[in-house]
């Protein structure tokens, strides 16, 4: 018999606590990349866009947009981690730890750290904890993530359970890891879209992107295969055409992208994601639909030893075909998205 | 009570003559943007194609496609000048100074130069001079542009009218800056695509450019979005859909660039548009129209000072679902761009 | 009377036995171009995705992906020779002989090698052995490409009958030219996407390569214009909705693309395609289409000199809209494409 050569990916049965993957394919990321970043989501932060604004701001030259390297780093683990999913379950303790520029290559490893199979013996939960690495072998991404996965043979037995202690968010000590410490930023607000810095935020404010954006099918499909991403869903419409929706599914994180990039109205110095403290999809996008989103500051915080920048933590909610200027809450029926993160901005 | 922190765009009554308005963002241009600028239109001219070509004419390496500069130092413009307009009325005197290439950072500063409130009260016509800047100071381009703003508040009063004096036609001592001067121009035309140079072409000769481009959503979304261009018509099909026209309106300066792109086809040797006099966006293009283009020569010089390089004055006419080898003018039905320019070929 | 200055391209009488054609444009490929075709394809071989899987290789950086070189090789010849086609007929003895890398400036030179009138006299076959060099003038690709012309005057008398002698494989010791000899080959297959390498495969052995890919008018038009194709079919709805299928065609070579792509899931280590011994395109692809393909293993090779890699023979089969699970031949009523290749894997 020949073995089969075509990957299958794994199913709930092949996972087993601690168990190391090592994932294919490594990236280099360049500045080809950036530019179909921008191309695809319109982002405007100046730190990314400029490599003379960056240079001021204290980096050698721009990092990729930090949800870029999310999605690269994401996208490998797919083949291995969720070919055989039912549904992701959510995000944790994703740190950003150091920037990534064009001309390095990313790898990711990632280890199973809890599982826990469904009473109905069809599927379960895996917990992975991923970790993207730089040529140089430095950390540059660390996340959490839990995914619901088919069995392919109901009749093995159940594993011991294990769940795996995740924390509400994450620890401040990692905020800014990905920002060049400086004696004194030079942040020139008088070109980065707003005069507005850490100090002017309050917790409990809000602020409406303003903003609605459209998705094609040809966009959401080019930034998945950008990203190395190889979920069936997002890109075959002859099976979608006859599934649960009739449709191909967007990505989740190009809904992310998207908020991040509308949310530059409002928040235009928020120079990077530095954390990720939970995240859901609350409903699927298609194409054809309109992304509105907004945000609330639910925190902010000083950072140790960084006396040029600070923290704040925000809520943001994306919608579908439903503009924000009321803040519509998680549970509005147009909500497609509830993000828990930490962004940076000077001081 | 906190300041809103989104921008909300100018209204007619914010802006005042001499005001300079600096916008965001500085952005660095890379060989990812100008394979992004070939892959939306199809552009083929030698000297943006080849950095051999380029280097025997005299550059140190391909600058980019002169409408990509255009755009990206237009784009930043938008926020600040026409968030809130009701339409863009022209162009004029907009002049190509200096070479762009992959790796420079462009930033873009406006002028108010004219103010003129409309006898309705509702809305004013302004006229900025717009300067992009590389990031050792040069002047790239500059250009003048109107448009018509809405007023925020109806009761303020109307300012002093002021119409700047604007030539017809750019002076022609501006002509090729942005080409490198050197003694014996190497311009091999046995490889950019056709053999016909200045002086074969004379004045009043019209030219079909004989071929059609379909326009879609997510080609002129992905565009625009490159040009980190903001105006909210081009994206949200939510609003639109509601709206006169009922779609996306696609970006004027998408149509441009696809004429510019067409027009290789009857002047492959017009490496470079060095002054835009006068521009018209005669009507709307929508996404699944087809794109024709057809040009005339209106006028030719020789520049000061160069043996290698003249100039021809061009009008292109585009149209949508309308082949050209009939030349319609202007006022066909099926017209939607009137450009009068002038380009440079070797001698 | 003025000299047209358009392009109408060549007709069949306008072709001689060993005419040589200089094509325009020259093209400096980017990291952009590279970036682009993997948002394009979603292509993961290893080699072309990471710059340091490369190094250790043996390769001085990441090459451009084969069948990116070969449409840009290609596209150039479109406006000379297949502006006035009636049909694409086949391909012959295609040989990559030397990796392409971002920088690289292409240009191609077509030979004509052979022509026949058809009996109708209304058209004939013309056969073109094309060649891409880069710029120091080594040969990086060459093949023979044959296409049904139309004549421009049907009174013209036939040319003589020229029928070029054509392998129907290429001869096996231009294979693994574009792939560095290095000593001991050093090819993580860890990271690669699969452990199995060349002596893992057996003759006959059939490969379905599961995954669909649908495709966007977006996706097909950007990718050809990226390869400066100037082929009508491809761009223009209001003359193709008025043609033979109503519709606008897809390049061909964008299906051997996508077939490529999905190649990965069951032939990651197949780092290069060596050789094109022929191909087909069957049917024709439309937008909305979703395409698969599965492969056999028709023959495999030893390469004369070369300790660390070997070459498989490929016959790969490309559907729409018809999963290859059960290997649907080159009969099947959803067949669009037979490849017939050649690709090199490590020993």
């Amino acid at each position: 018999m020949i073995k089969t050569k075509t990957n299958t990916g794994n199913f709930f049965e092949d996972f087993t606590i601690g168990q190391t993957i090592v994932h294919a394919t490594p990236r280099t990321i360049s500045s080809g990349d950036q530019a179909l970043y921008t191309a695809l989501y319109g982002s405007r932060f100046a730190v990314q866009s400029s490599t003379n604004f960056a240079r001021r701001v204290g980096y050698p030259q721009s990092p990729v947009d930090d949800m870029l390297v999310f999605h690269i780093v994401f996208g490998k683990t797919v083949a291995d981690i969720s070919l055989n999913a039912v549904a992701n379950l959510g995000y944790a303790d994703c740190r950003f730890l150091q920037p990534v520029y064009p001309g390095d290559t990313l790898k990711t490893v990632s280890q199973v750290i809890g599982l826990k199979q469904n009473s109905n013996g069809k599927n379960g939960v895996v917990y992975v904890r991923s970790t993207g690495t730089n040529q140089k072998g430095d950390i540059v991404l660390e996340y959490v993530r839990w995914v619901m996965v088919r069995k392919r043979n109901i009749d093995v037995p159940a594993p011991e359970t294990v769940i795996p202690d995740l924390p509400d968010s994450v620890d401040t000590k990692f905020l800014g890891s990905a920002c060049p410490t400086v004696d004194q930023i030079d942040f020139d607000t008088s070109v980065s879209g707003s005069a507005f810095v850490w100090g002017d935020y309050e917790v409990g404010e809000k602020i409406d992107h303003v903003d609605g954006m459209t998705v094609e099918e040809a966009e959401h499909m080019m930034a998945t295969r950008l990203y190395q991403n190889t979920a069936k869903v997002h890109f075959n419409q002859h099976t979608e055409g006859q599934g649960r929706f009739g449709r191909r599914l967007i990505y989740g994180g190009h809904v992310i992208s998207l908020a991040r990039a509308l949310s530059f109205n409002g928040l235009s110095n928020a120079c990077h994601i530095t954390a990720i403290n939970g995240g859901r999809h609350i409903a699927p996008l298609f194409a054809g639909d309109t992304v509105y989103a907004w945000s609330q500051i639910t925190d902010k915080t000083e950072i140790d030893g960084r006396s040029d920048i600070a923290a704040l933590k925000l809520t943001t909610i994306a919608t579908k075909d439903q503009p924000c200027n009321q803040f519509p809450d998680k549970n509005h029926e147009n909500a497609i998205l509830e993000l828990d993160y930490w962004v940076i901005l000077p001081k």
